[in-house]
């Protein structure tokens, strides 16, 4: 049977989410978890690649489980199984053509920006510090930009190789938020798919925008033309979340 | 001068406020950066000796201050110098007989108690995990025991040599709350002084109490008798945040 599982994770001492030469990363610790369990290699599909550094609200992933342990109690061992900073939120059955990549219709993203003038020490692996003024009415405007069906070229890393830089991003939201441990702006952006560092490119875009290092023209060409000396630095992995899959 | 600092801390990595046989304390953290800024021995007094483990949101503290760096260019300095864990948030100057724990009216606590089915990873350093049910009529009735003017003394950690345990509970608030990371039920208490783990042994009696492992009687009788079979394990202190200091 396919199960679908809903993972949050704190992604500081991982290499991102996909397996690769280095270690360790979060398909390759929930892999060899269930490896672990039922003696058999097993793959794992992710619905969004995460970074380095990058963490989860509710990652999505389906795998194929033929074991005599059902849902209810793998979901036990594999917490168990796991490090605290990995958890297996929920597992359930879905039908044998479930893709949690494939299928997601949207996903939403949520970068956490601390505002205060002192670095939050509760948030230091979970935002960016950033105290500088910003504006908010460009933040707006940046976002608005943003919104709709672009070619994204100009705001992914380097070196990726995808058949289309298309994406359509549904929506941008700025949102202030006040908690005990700080003062915080976050950047909420929900698209059907994402480029590689395209989140942390277009946040760091935006602050430069908001900041007067760039003009908010240069969000208009990078996204015309594609040109890379439009955008800004990508902002810090350590402030990102994917929040929500969308099926 | 004298300075009163306000002092943010994850208490994660340290053995506690005060300086002693082990290190590091929060205590000798900020001494020895006071230190390395002007040369010369600093004394650091704190409003409360938190415990190994626990955090503090605004911790205050005093210590005399004369030397040529000001009061808005010194906490540059600190919190260049201090590691992303420890923040000073505030420095001002008060007047020479300003004393940080002694001037105090009262303090509060935050216990943070993280209710998910499994411990959000986000919050492993900064909550307790208890999935259990719990009765929230049975925690209120214990908030109301709690509060008022008891000796303390079946609610401390053994081996304190304290002058009185005569303490004033002036309110025990039971909090429910969530954010993307998770549910929480927190229990704030504040009160005119806290003696040793008082506030992890309320807790964890509460949360006994709570769970029908103990009775409400048992509350009723520690605080008349001082009997400490009455009271319950202390809870982690790792759910603990000293949240603020009133003068």
């Amino acid at each position: 049977m396919r199960l679908k599982a809903v993972i949050a994770y704190d992604g500081t001492a991982y290499y991102g989410w996909q397996i690769q030469r280095v270690e360790p990363t979060i398909q390759s610790m929930l892999e060899s978890c269930l490896e672990h369990v039922c003696k058999a290699p097993v793959n794992v599909a992710g619905a969004g690649r995460t970074d380095s550094g990058v963490h989860a609200y509710a990652q999505v992933a389906h795998f194929d489980w033929d074991h005599y342990l059902p849902a209810d109690k793998l979901i036990l061992a594999m917490n168990a199984l796991l490090p605290p900073d990995i958890r297996v939120l929920q597992l359930d059955e879905v039908h044998g053509k479930f893709h949690a990549r494939f299928d997601a219709k949207s996903k939403s993203y949520l970068y956490r920006i601390n505002r205060d003038r002192f670095a939050s020490p509760f948030e230091m692996r979970y935002s960016l510090h950033y105290s500088y003024p910003l504006d908010h009415s460009l933040l707006e405007k940046c976002a608005s930009l943003i919104e709709g069906e672009h070619d994204f070229t100009a705001f992914q890393a380097t070196g990726t190789d995808v058949v289309s830089t298309l994406r359509k991003v549904e929506s941008v939201q700025i949102l202030s938020t006040s908690h005990a441990t700080g003062s915080y702006l976050c950047v909420r952006i929900q698209a059907n798919g994402f480029l590689r560092k395209m989140v942390r490119f277009l946040v760091g875009t935006m602050l430069e925008v908001s900041g007067g290092k760039r003009k908010l023209e240069d969000i208009q060409r990078a996204l015309e033309t594609g040109d890379r000396r439009c955008t800004g630095v990508p902002a810090a992995a350590r402030g990102l979340f994917l929040e929500k899959v969308y099926y």
